[in-house]
Formats: structure tokens, C-alpha cells, sequence
């Protein structure tokens, strides 16, 4: 970290403030440029807060040499971490496709759309039995039942299973689901995160529609220092003032963790557009930024379209989609 | 709610739609307009989905003529909610501050504090006991301990007291806080505001940094379907591109809200701003545009100025600050 | 256009509302429904400000049927345009790479770098000869000169010339300009766009950093009303909260500007994220999301590397994505 | 500026680097601080493009000690730059209310609205003779006659008149007009700002719609490094995900701007929220947070109202609000 001060400091402040960073065990290192004084610490410098230090009289600016995060961190863990999940993999060059339908609704419901996309080329299913609604009038999901008929689509098909916690008191009931996932209003809720952490459970950590890539990496090293290693980030649209979307599909957030972070990445154009028409355009351009996955609504009653996000796309439309992805793989020479 | 049609619609999809509103109990009334139907819904419409609408191919667009939520619109309560929490009053024209230390240290620090701000013009203590921290290698409040602290302030100065929940399983510790603080961060922790709404505490519900007004009384909403109406909103700033100040303050939240919703609102200049120095003129702001209260940081050890935030004030700018503002209602007309 | 007017108007601005809509030459088809007053407008209603009509004590809502955007609009011109410069076509299928350096710096430069990209698979060349600067303080462009070394390049590659124009007042010296480009910060300079639209030169329209689709495409229409309708898009990022890329690359509105116009888009990755090392997944998922093509910066002293832009790739690695895209298109069976 | 380079340098790149930084005239101070170089760059760093060093591949970071704009900064003119407009101060503790309707319309519109807020309070008319509008189709504003019915309105009420210029053509129109106006999509119209900067008229610079306050500082730099220092700052609302206003009202610009630059800043509630009924918080608010100023829509055919903008008051309003003004100063102590 490199701290410098503002021209002639106070010194008595200066005292102060040298004293307090030696208490926190760190070495100072002092250098006069233009007579302007530069402090290097080194050390352990992941307990000193910036806004503090730029918030002193006598700091002109503060500017960190190391990111926060470290178990996230590419730097210290230089290959491509590799999840396995039942008989898929994810990340280092395996892709692997989620689909299934926005919430669980019936067991025939589910059942149906893991076989259709089972055999059309997903690797699990996903499906919301809790369900985070802006409206307290609005379906709030099937809640504990909704894992229950997940188990029975996994069952039938052999798919391993996603689906989203809304609040640690429901831990308990996610004992059977494969990959548990953290919805993008629980990004920071660190109370959450850190109990994930404990469990030795595949973590789907989305984006929050707010928030940086850096705080992203932050929330996967909440999990991360509890010791579970296996989060898969998704990154599903930030909110902007464009209004022709639902969100604001952020693809260079591939590129930008794949360079900060070993973790893998995979992208839920569903969320991020809000639209079933925009999915296959932002599907193939994820595929081709070098996402290791996609996330994809699907619905299976076409005919009547009434009890199905606007956001998803039919099995059929899906099977044709998921042969492009192939096409698009081998011309990039991928597979 | 008045749906639009695509011209020349289906007539399958048609007849689909209209069963589907009808069922839901809704009565229809279909005009045609320039060769285009336009369908009416009377009846109960929050059930309906709007975007799931919007998503069929036969329809153009829908809009809405009632606001989604209900306990906390004006139109069905016009007259201001008044709070009483202890014997202060807030909203109705009672003015209310709310000032504190951003972390409880120590019993001689919250205290001391409460003491000054308590003679400067506070009519209420906050403190962090449970910290949201970005980091998970940041320091995470004292928790449980420091509620104690808050409430020995409490015995000693009479203060009543605010401090936030981070997670629903903490709540118990809550029993002699006077208004329990939602963060922004856990604006859209539907299961929190649920619980919440089944206390019969005053919540103090900050605006999410990516939330727009709308989605913040839809969280009011969900608080006062549990029962409890005690709610008051808090402006702390959104997150916008400027970097200039760590959030964007949002001022004209207030007109907005008076005229939606008959809850009190009030201002943290402290979090919005992420500066001492900018406290002083956006709590001023804040007053002239016709909040009922503030929330500031004040801590209580300038000399040192290490262990406090870089936005908080000192007690002697707050006691300046106090003046000033009973200075400014006074030229309004308002004392 | 439909007005929802609100319950029980005042009848003096009913009449007031209604007699000015007719003297618009609108004819007015009024509906009740839930005793709620429904006006739809037919004819011209491109002048009606809707933005005024909601200002009106007596009106609830105001909805547009059409988009207001006509010589853009698809729906009016269902096929793509292709636009053909020199030997180059763009849109309808025909992809088109254009690259180049930031600023046209030197005959040596700029000819030495249209001659490594022609062989490397670009069909035009682009080059700033004036630059918007943000400091005045700056580099501000060659000017004048540096359009005279672009056609020195064109002369001896055949490559047709791009570049950027900043005032109206400078267009006599684009009389040899293959394509003008407007910039971001342009987009909504009215009196400019109304000039191009006399020329017969095609226009590349970036995105301004904080403007909609549609106002995007209203700038478009700016154009094409004065008769110039070779209008190329270029999505080129929009400023959001995210650092880590300079600008956040909307690649969703590829689709939706696909879906809702006929003139070609293409886009710029060199501009949106900031970084060389992020421009090859960029143009690659742009690919895939369908882009008509790409506009990337190229420079030609990759041992010094001081006099170039941040986000410029060297020409072989300009080589190697060229030959990436091709790989990519005909995976996707489109090539 | 300060340097800091990554740990073990390429010492080819790093010779490349420190020759070419003091080619530019500038004193190198090396200092090496926990085995990372860190250099420190004094003389005249303005010329530095910050993102180019950004972008070097031994360069960990650059990080300006000091603003880039110099006219405007406060450091080097500590006092309130206060500006003489007819009889009319500016800044420094005068305080000045620009007021009158979107467009002009007619000689009786603009005169009879001069008389009004004339005699209410106000000090300077405005009025819009060429209008920026996004769409083609809609009203453009009266041109070179709506300026010549300024000038009547302002020979017979002595108030001096303030009109927007849209481009550099349009200049010797403005030759009568007392404070020229730069619009919001125009603040970074480098060409129109650097020939403002040769006129010796007082110039309005309005904050663009998605532009920092370093970036508005800079457009101001440009018009004063060309030797007119009679900048006024209009905040007129950023674009932000928040759609209850039209823009969000930044007013925290406020203390930002008076700490950084010496130049007044005025406020524009009236573009910011877009709507007439929060036109008067929004005032009261920014004059709270010390503006020097405020520029308001007001028109004059209240019982029509059609004519006029959605966020223009009546007279009325007007004389009212601005009596509400005289108060909140007093009350501040400030008159």
C-alpha cells in the first residue's frame, strides 16, 4: 500500500499516524519525492481500511499494491480451478449448460423439461423453489416441496441440481440440492456467504446488479475463507439507465476474472436481458468471450406461454441453441 | 391495468388470454382504438405479471394504473404517519436525528458520545454492532455485546436506540432495541422483511444503492403486510458513475416519496456523501427539501481520528451543525 | 398514442386538451373503461410531446403505439441495408472489419500500419485526425494534415478511409473521407447530424456514453430525414459504476438494434473496455452476437508501445484475431 | 504524478520509459519502497496521458498528485471568482435566480413573462431561441427571432437575457445576448468550447448528463484556457437507473465543486427532476447546500398550460417560491 501525504504535514499527526500503522505489525518505508512524502507498508495490510486513511487530514491519497482478495486470486493460484459435480465438470476448458424452468411448479412440469433438456445437451437443471419477488403479493415459490420434485427430476434423468437459497434458516433443506445458488440480492449478504462457506457445497455466487467485479471477488472470498473452495461466479446483468434490456449484460466481466481470478464463470442471459428473444444472440457471444457455462430459462408449455417468464425460450428453441454452441465451439477450435 | 394488443391479433392466443384474465377474476373491458384493442382490467390486478404480459406475442404493451403497493401508498392513508418511539416523535411535521458512532467500541466511547450528541440536539443513538463489510478480513463489529453497550447508553442519557440487523437468526438480540436498522444492502432480504414485519418495532429501512423508489416502498410493503406499519425510509445515496462522492445522494427522493407514501422520511448524509467535510451541506439540503430526519456519524475522538470513518463529524460539528439546522427550519416557517 | 386520463376530469381542460389534440389534425377515439377515460390518437403524432401531455393535472399516463422513429425503423423496411463503400459492403450479411491507429500520427505510421492490416484481413482503414480531448491541455489531433495522410494510405492500399468529424465547421475538409464518423460525445449535436444528413457520405454513428437505443436511433433519424440514409452504429460501450473496464459494452444491443432497425451495426471494443487485453474476447462475442462488423485500434511500434493508446492491439495480434473471427463465423455456419 | 512499477521491471522497457519521460522535460524521483520502484514525476505533468503509462506493461499504477485543470482550481485562486452580469453579482455570496419558459413563442409570451418574474424576485431571463430536441420531427426552437424577442422582453424590464447556443454557426447571433448558455449534450463540444473561450462573454456551462465533475471542471478549463474566466457551473441532474425523475438532481456537486474550483455553480431543478411539483423542494434544497444560484422553467398561460414543459411552475409558483427562498436565507443567516 502506498500512502501519500499531503505537502508539510502536521507533525504531530504524522506521529500518529506512523505509530498506529506500526502497532497494526507493518514495516514503513519512507521516501521524499518533490517534497512530497510517500509511505510504503509492508506487511499484512488487509486490516487497514482506505477510506480511513483517506479520510486524514494529512493524506493526500491512498493506493493499494495488492487486491483484497486472495483466495479468489489468480496470483496466488495460477491454474483454472476445476469444479466437479456429479459426472460434470466446470471450468479449465469444461463447459457445461444449466437449464430448466424459472420456478418449479408441478412435478409433471419439471420432470418434462429435465428430459427435454437432458437429452437436447444440459448438464443440470435448474429451477427456483424459493423465489425473490420485489411484490410480498407476488408467488413466492414452492419453498421446501419445489427441492422435492427437484430430487425427483434428478432422479428420473440423473441431472444434478441448482437452485437458489433466500435465507440461511432454509440451509437445512438443501441438503440434497448439487450446487446451491446465491441470487443476486444476496451478493453481500455476508451473514449468508459465510455459512455457505462452512458447507461443503458447490456454490453458484451471481453478480449483484450493483455491484463491481471487484466486490463480486469480495463475496466469493467470504465463502472462500470459510474454506470452501468451490464457488462458480455467474455473471446475469448490472442495472444501468438503458431500458431496452431488463439489465445491462456485462460479457467483459469474462475476460476481466479470467485474468484476476482462477474461478469459473458462466453467464445467465435470461436475467440479464429479460427477453427469450435476446437469449440466443447472448448465449453465442458468452460462448465466444470464453465463459465456462450458461445458465438458460427454459419453459415447457409453449402452447399456452402463460405461467412462464417472458425471459424463456422453448425446448426446442434450447436444442437449437445448444447445436450452435457446438458449432461455435469447434469453429473456435475449442472442441 | 390497461393492455394494448398487437394489431391483427391471433385469435387463439386471443381467446387464451381473455380466459386467463377471467379466471383470475378479473373483469375485462375491451375497447378498439385506431384498429387496435385495447383491454381494460378492473378488479384485483396484483396478482397479475406484468413483465410475463409484456412477454406474450399478441400483446404490444401494458400498463399499470394503480401503484403495486398498497399499505404504504398515500392514496389509501393521505394523512402523514406520525412514529412515537419513546418520546420522540417522527414524520407529520416532528422532526427527528438520529447521530452515533459508525462502529460500538467500547462502553467509554458510546457513551461519551451519547452524552454529547444528547446535548447537541440528537433526539436519538445509533451504532454499528453487526458491521456489513465488503471484506471478509474486516473487522465485523462486536455483535452481541455491543447492543449491551448501546443499552447502558441508553440507561445513562435516555437516547433511544437504532442499530442494524444483518441477519434474520440475530433478531432475538434485538428485544431492547428501540428501531431496528435494515441495511442497504438487505433492502430486497424479503425473509428479513418478512420477520420484521411480524415485530412490532419501528424499522428504519435504508434505500438499496441500486434500488429505485418504487422497489423500496414494494420492501415497505412487504414489512407492513406482516402487520407492522412503523416503518421509516432513509435516503443514504445510489450508486451512480461519479466518484467524486461515494454515492449519489438523492434528494429529490423526498418530493417523491411525501407524494407516494405517507411514511417518514429521513437522510444519512454520512454514507451517502462518504465525507466529513460534505455533512455539513447536504444535511441542510436535506432539511429544505422536507425530510423529517437525519442520520450522521459523529465519533468522539478527533485527536486520534483513526479508529472512526472518514465521513463522520466531530460532536463539536454536529453541536454547530444543530444550530444551523434549527436555524434553517426557523427561516422556513416550520418552528 | 393512448392517454389514460384520471378519474373524474375537470370538463373545462378536458375540452381544452381535446380541442388543441384536434386542431393537430388528430382524430380522437375516446373509450370508458372502469370509469376510467381512454383516448386513443390517430394520425401524425410524431409532434405530440408526450412528456408535456403527462404534465397535464387531468392525465394519468400517456403510452406511445409507435416507435418514433421512422426512416430507422424496420418495421417500415423489413429488409437490412447494406451499404457499399468502394469495394466493401456492410450489413445484410456482409461483415466488415475496419481498424487503424487512435491518431494519425506520421506518413510512416499510418501508411506502414493500412498496409500490415490490408494483408491481415481489414477492409477499411480508420485514424483520428481530430481528437476530443478531454484536457485541453492535450494532444488535440494532426487536423487538417492528418486527412491527407489518410488518403496518402488509401492511395497506396486502396483501403477506404474513416475518421472522425468534431464540428460542422470542418466538413470541407472531409470531401475525401470514405466514411465521417460522429463520436459519443456528438451523438446528440443536432445542427451536426442535420449537415450529415445533407451529404451523400455514409455516416458511422457511435452510441453516446449515456444515450438509449432509442435515442441512439433518434440521432439515426437525425440524419436519414435529411435524405443521407447510409447511416453504419457503433455500440462503443456506455458509462456505468463498473472500473474495471473503461466503459461497460452493451452487446445486447446488437439484438435489440437488429430487431427494432435495418441499418447495420457494428462494434468497438478497442473504446469500450480500455484495454488491449481485453479487445479479442470483445470483437469475438460481438461476432457471435451478430454484429455487422468491427472497429478495432491497431498501432505499429509495439517495441516502444509509448505513443499509443492503451486499448491498441499490435498487428499481429490483429493477425491472429482476424484469422479467430473467421474461425468463429464459420462455426457458425455463417461464412 | 507517482509512479509505482511492478516488482522486477523489464530493464529494456524501464530505460524506454524514464528516457522518454524526461524527453518531456520532467525530473524523475526514484525511490524503491518493499522492492517495488516507485517514481516520482516533477515539472509539468499535464501532457502525461495517464491511461497511456496505464497500459505499459511494467507499470503497476500512476496515480496524479495533482487536478488536471488549473484556471478553474481553487488552489491557485483561493478566492469565489464573482461575476458582474449588467448590474446583476454572481458568486461570492450573491446570490442569483435566472428564471422564464423553455421556448420563446412570441413577443407577448416572453414580455409578459419578464414582467412577472421580474417583479417576483428573479434576476436574469432565460429562454430558449434554438432547442435541443431529440427528435427530428419536433418543435426546433424560433432561432435568430426568438433571441431578438430576448432582447424586447429585456429593453423593457432591464433584466439581462441568457439562451442557449447549439453551434459554433449560430455565434454572431449571440452578439446582444448577455450570458451564453452550453447545454448539457454540448459540454464536451471541445470545438464550440475552445471559440467561447475567445468571446469575452460570461458562459453558463451546464454539467453533462453522464459527466464526472473532473470532466465538467476540465470543459470549463477549456473555455478559460482560451482567456475568459466567466464560467458559471449549472448542475442540471445526471442519468442514473432511477426513473421517478427525469434526471438525478446531484447536489452534492455542490460542496464538491466550491472545494475544488473558485468558480459559482448555480442549480437546475427544473431539467433535473422534470416535473413542475418538485421544482420547489429542490430549490429550497439547493440553495441549503450553498448554491450561488438556480435556473428555473417558468411559463406564464397557467390556464392553457399546454405550450409550456412539464417541469415548468406558474408565476405564481414562482413569486411564492422565491419569497421561500428570501426566508431559507435568512434563516441561514447568509442575507
Amino acid at each position: 500500500m502506498i500512502i501519500t501525504l499531503k505537502p508539510n504535514p502536521d507533525q504531530k499527526q504524522y506521529e500518529t499516524l506512523t505509530t498506529w500503522l506500526k502497532n497494526m505489525g507493518l514495516k514503513l518505508h519512507e521516501s521524499i519525492d518533490a517534497h512530497v512524502i510517500v509511505i510504503g507498508l509492508v506487511g499484512d495490510t488487509s486490516a487497514v481500511d482506505i477510506l480511513l486513511l483517506e479520510s486524514m487530514e494529512i493524506i493526500q491519497s491512498v493506493k493499494p499494491v495488492k487486491e483484497p482478495y486472495k483466495a479468489a486470486n489468480r496470483k496466488f493460484h495460477p491454474a483454472d480451478t476445476v469444479l466437479e459435480i456429479g459426472n460434470v465438470k466446470i471450468g479449465g476448458g469444461h463447459f457445461c449448460i444449466i437449464a430448466g424452468p424459472c420456478s418449479v411448479e408441478s412435478e409433471e412440469q419439471v420432470c418434462q423439461i429435465a428430459r427435454e433438456i437432458g437429452t437436447a445437451g444440459a448438464h443440470m437443471l435448474r429451477g427456483g423453489a424459493f423465489k425473490p419477488r420485489t411484490s410480498p403479493y407476488a408467488f413466492q415459490g414452492l419453498g421446501d416441496s419445489g427441492i422435492e420434485l427437484l430430487q425427483k427430476a434428478k432422479a428420473e434423468t440423473g441431472l444434478s441440481i441448482v437452485t437458489e437459497i433466500m435465507d440461511l434458516s432454509h440451509l437445512p433443506m438443501f441438503e440434497y440440492v448439487d450446487v446451491i445458488q446465491v441470487g443476486a440480492r444476496n451478493m453481500q449478504n455476508f451473514q449468508l456467504l459465510k455459512e455457505l462457506g462452512k458447507t461443503g457445497k458447490p456454490i453458484l455466487l451471481k453478480r449483484g446488479l450493483s455491484n463491481t467485479i471487484e466486490e463480486w471477488l469480495m463475496s466469493a472470498e467470504y465463502i472462500m475463507a470459510g474454506g470452501n473452495e468451490q464457488v462458480i461466479l455467474c455473471e446475469r446483468g448490472i442495472r444501468t439507465f438503458e431500458t431496452a434490456t431488463r439489465n445491462t449484460l456485462d460479457l467483459a466481466a469474462i475476460p476481466v476474472i479470467k485474468e484476476r481470478s482462477h474461478l469459473p464463470i458462466i453467464v445467465d442471459p435470461s436475467h440479464a436481458t429479460g427477453y427469450a428473444r435476446y437469449v440466443e444472440s447472448m448465449s453465442m457471444a458468452a460462448v465466444a468471450a470464453g465463459a465456462d457455462g450458461l445458465m438458460i430459462e427454459v419453459h415447457n408449455n409453449p402452447s399456452v406461454a402463460l405461467c412462464d417468464g417472458p425471459q424463456s425460450i422453448t425446448p426446442e428453441e434450447f436444442r437449437s441453441l445448444s447445436a450452435r454452441i457446438k458449432g461455435l465451439r469447434k469453429g473456435m477450435g475449442i472442441i
